[in-house]
């Protein structure tokens, strides 16, 4: 049987946390928060689920959830979309990915991807045909170096897929780098893949750029959302896709083919919790801010260097005073032998890279990040 | 825009429901259950919902879950699978369906497709940047002509997808089709998609031959199914693939990448479900053909002439005698005129069809059922 993904494995985030439960490890690996879902969510959830709401939603997702996603976008983004053509509600932003990749590339198309990248975007763009191009962004600051991106863009060239904030970087979009991205994807017809899973968990402060506040950029966007992230439930798979008319035709034809609808209850709750506890999405980044904060100062001690976070629930830990090993050496070790789960960067590369550089997600009880950061100030 | 899927539209199923809420119709079109979920099921997922069981679970499936399927199958086909190795839980049996076809099907690559067939199959082989060959069946009885199948395999021919009990005809695959359709493949090294959903709803005690039953077959099959048909829950879009381990490896590369994971309560739920009240399954032929009888019934004194139903919970109706409207104007003119909503069958076919068969779903309340037959004895 020959393969059609021959060096592909198991995701990095699957092992990890199947390692970190073999170990009994604190698991600050797979992005996943150990709290729970809000009350209102899952008391509605099952509300709808006693309802009988249990058939077929919309392919395109259920009209009161569309409608409380638009609502939100208007609020935060100030862009008005038409819900009923803009919005399809997936199973979970790694689906609406899968399916924005599946519309826009053909064979032998181009996208550009920027390492450190989450490891469903080249598989993704290889079924479909295509070629991922990588722009390597490197610690501390991860910066995009724009003429870098302009170099590798050739008559090929179909996509961008970008990531704000980012995983696992903690780098947020600035106004340079939006304004820049526009003018290339102008400059050459390009479309964007906007992936901005953590559009609410930013910090100190800082506003998150969606591709959606700008007219010009948001005309050629898929922008690429998770309830999971943002509702503290993982497990539930939902998400959703926002794009001009014109793109989510070919999104929906393809979305339909590929799951139809997702989970109807839940659809059914998150509109609701949307709408009735819109501080719950507010208050987020401060959540998250304090746990970051958490981490950060019980770590102060220790001889790892912490990178900046400016958002998502992610920080990177340099280790080059703690070990020579490489980092995936590393991150078995102390998954085996410190009982600390972390994800190394290297496995976002495309090509080698030799940063010292652990992930260390922060979505954690208070307890789980000062027990964790106890066992990293001792090495 | 260029689209990659430029013939296709929204699929008929959403078509005609949208059309059968605009027009107040009784909706015998879609295939969905008009009865909820089980108790236990609802209230167990309740449970696990409240218990926290809210972030991903594993990329395969929970693994309580697997093991139940395997239990299904053992007890059903006598087949003993690994459950950890080969079953994997998807987002309904259309992600499993995509994902398989993803896994198999290679540029250039030919797939067998039985006309009327069900409408993803193809648009998920050409994404693949495959090409489906049809080999049409048609009314009454929708036999397979086998070596019209032969004469169709060519090199470049990979898969052949088959569907028992098949949506939309009813009929199931007999002893001579599960060895025809082996000889064909060991004979030319082909791997087949068995797309099995209404496996457990079997009529006048016919039995549903999985090709699980078979080892030299399953070697070269992927075995997809739905727990949405069995637990009238649709909505939840869950499903599953049996596989052997070296092709399921295939398999699980691509869904972690599609969908990573399924909704976690109702992985526990299912798994619950199955293991406390395997009644449900063995007495879902019966409760069926109930209903499959009590449309017949109401529909004998009509002018339509009913077709075999062997299997699934759809009935065709040839309407030849009661219009001589094409099937798309015929269904249009009864969701309108009438108030009911079927589907007309040439939208399964690849090329035309000029047969005058509609399809009705009559997984109703039997109130339904008889007010919609009521309708139709009137034409
Ligand atoms: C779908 S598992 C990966 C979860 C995640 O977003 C991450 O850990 O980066
Ligand atoms: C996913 S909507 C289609 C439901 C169905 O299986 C059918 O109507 O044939």
């Amino acid at each position: 049987f020959e393969s059609k993904l021959p060096n592909l494995g198991t995701s990095i985030f699957s092992q990890m946390t199947a390692l970190a439960n073999k170990h009994q490890a604190l698991n600050l690996s797979q992005g996943f928060p150990e709290f729970d879902a809000p009350e209102l969510l899952k008391k509605q959830l099952n509300h709808y689920v006693l309802e009988g709401a249990n058939q077929y939603a919309p392919s395109s997702g259920v009209a009161k959830l569309q409608q409380q996603i638009a609502a939100l976008i208007a609020r935060k983004y100030h862009n008005n979309i038409n819900y009923e053509q803009q919005v399809t509600v997936t199973s979970g932003a790694t689906e609406a990915l899968f399916v924005a990749i599946q519309a826009l590339v053909k064979e032998g198309d181009e996208v550009v991807v920027f390492d450190p990248a989450y490891d469903s975007y080249q598989p993704a763009i290889e079924l479909a045909g295509g070629r991922s191009v990588h722009v390597a962004l490197h610690a501390p600051d991860y910066k995009i170096d724009w003429q870098a991106v302009a170099d590798v863009i050739t008559e090929k060239t179909r996509v961008i897929i970008i990531n704000t904030p980012h995983n696992p970087s903690g780098k947020i979009f600035k106004t340079e780098d939006i304004n820049a991205l526009k003018a290339l994807v102008t400059k050459h017809d390009l479309y964007v893949i906007s992936d901005e899973v953590y559009e609410h968990i930013t910090f100190d402060g800082a506003l998150h750029l969606s591709a959606l506040i700008d007219p010009e950029l948001f005309a050629r966007s898929f922008v690429i959302s998770s309830f999971g992230k943002t509702f503290h439930s993982t497990g539930w798979k939902m998400g959703y896709c926002v794009a001009p008319a014109q793109l989510m035709v070919e999104f929906r034809k393809i979305h339909q083919y590929v799951t139809f609808s997702s989970f109807t209850p839940a659809q059914h709750a998150l509109a609701d919790m949307l709408e009735l506890e819109p501080e719950h999405v507010d208050e987020l980044s401060c959540f998250y801010q304090q746990k970051r904060d958490l981490l950060s100062e019980a770590l102060a001690q220790s001889r790892f260097k912490i990178l900046p976070s400016e958002g998502t629930y992610f920080l990177l830990l340099d280790y080059s005073d703690v070990s020579d090993l490489d980092d995936v050496e590393f991150c078995q070790w102390l998954v085996e032998q410190a009982g600390v789960a972390a994800v190394p960067l290297s496995v976002f590369y495309n090509s080698a890279s030799s940063d010292k550089v652990i992930r260390l997600c922060f979505a954690k009880n208070d307890d789980t990040l000062k027990c964790a950061a106890e066992i990293l100030c001792q090495l």
